[in-house]
């Protein structure tokens, strides 16, 4: 009962079917990558989770309960949207001070010792910050706000390496110490690849995927070593793409590797989530 | 004499210095990574090499001439910046068409094909796209533009997966067929690793690195296994991050691989250019 439930929500927009026939469970203490190309209908499925846009078909239930028709229950899931919501003129200390006023559960030290960790300064204005430093606030807040469901849209948006790498061990701090549901929807999806536990994937408005991480990416398997010995060995299986560095090569491939059979010199990994991603969703 | 020659070119914000003697120069047919952290400088760099800010002091040099005196030297040079310029209510194929009118070498059926090829629709207005198919978009004339020298400022923000591919494979495709010099900066930095041929990490608004990417990654290598042997081999060397999965790990080290001491069951790999750039950039 302690889940999001997604029971065949369908949207459309004119003549767009911007989701259909979706359903779906968010299950208690899970990380979830939600992944889908630009447009699929990731940030409309969020939307409608949360209130924010009404489905024309179908229903949402958060712990049992309708949300499009009890607030309370949609007062347990906050989501960090891609767009930024606070006034242009506030400063940053004062976006803190009034997510504590409004979020009960807000941990209001734990935010100031994430901004200054990421060297987020209190007494600049929302709209003095860079993209990267924009969804910095956003995280800020998204991290100390304790519901039992969070929804992240885009986090790491213009952050640099540095700090997507801070997120991302934040993340899974957080996560250890008080456990909730995460769904975080973005499109670096190799660097979540360790992060996330369970993954769904939308392609065109309909669930493509909807499994775990770990057996997802066990379809297949990466095989690297000198360009002419890789291809001889991948000429009869199906590769999904290939990678080239000098004289070396990387190739994709699905299907379940014969470790015996292997060449000398050559040799198996695991396969990178975002290619399979981009086999499984290009037209 | 073909080239954009950087001397000494320093420049301060209120009491914040944002460039401090910056000597760079960036080589004919030659793709370079212009790599930074959040706030280190790169904009500012490419800004003043565009003349779109003014240096406090040092001069640009393109062909041989200052680039602030001379509005035709400029005109050799394009930047794709991460702001959009154009009107918010002008139809893409407008902002084609007004590009084919203002730059002399512009390839007004190559960006239709482009467009086509990335999915932007020519009748939608500016204001209406994603940040990705807003990225996509400057992308298309950036390509289409063909001046000597093409500056890329963040150039995927927001792009999925896929474009993102198809992005750089375009993109190498294009210097191959039309070679000219190109300056990428970008927070995706093991994602161009194999596009880029030149380094240059800027840090507090100086230059730490300025080298080519195979000898950058050869300062170090990747040992993976499980993850007991690995932690066991790699006790005695300059760890600079690790990544774990499951039972197995990977560590990023600093030094030259002695492939003859290796345990049986660990392995070597190329070292991740991001990876070293976070522990380069870090305080």
């Amino acid at each position: 009962m302690n889940c999001i439930e997604v029971e065949n929500i369908s949207k459309r927009f004119g003549p767009v079917n911007a989701l259909t026939n979706i359903n779906l469970k968010f299950e208690p203490n899970k990380i979830y990558g939600l992944l889908g190309r630009n447009g699929a209908g990731k940030s409309t499925l969020l939307n409608i989770i949360t209130n924010r846009l009404f489905a024309d078909s179908g229903q949402v239930l958060i712990d049992g309960i309708k949300a499009a028709e009890n607030d309370e229950v949609i007062g347990k899931v906050y989501m960090m949207s891609e767009k930024c919501l606070y006034p242009e003129g506030m400063k940053i200390a004062k976006v803190l001070k009034w997510s504590n006023e409004f979020y009960p559960g807000f941990d209001l030290d734990y935010a100031r010792r994430l901004a200054d960790e990421f060297g987020l300064e209190l007494n600049k204005k929302v709209k003095s910050l860079s993209t990267g430093y924009g969804s910095i606030m956003k995280l800020v807040v998204a991290l100390a706000v304790n519901t039992p469901y969070l929804l992240l849209d885009e986090p790491v948006l213009g952050l640099d390496a540095n700090h997507r790498e801070m997120f991302y061990r934040i993340l899974v701090q957080h996560f250890a110490q008080r456990p909730s549901t995460i769904v975080l929807s973005t499109h670096l999806i190799e660097e979540v690849a360790t992060v996330i536990e369970e993954v769904v994937i939308i392609k065109d408005g309909k669930i493509l995927k909807n499994e775990s991480c770990a057996s997802l990416t066990a379809k297949g398997y990466t095989v690297s070593g000198s360009a002419a010995a890789v291809d001889s060995f991948v000429a009869d299986k199906q590769v999904i793409g290939s990678d080239s560095l000098g004289g070396l090569k990387s190739v994709h491939i699905l299907g379940i590797p014969n470790k015996k059979n292997l060449p000398q010199g050559l040799e198996i990994s695991r396969l990178d989530l975002q290619k399979l991603f981009i086999k499984l969703t290009s037209a």
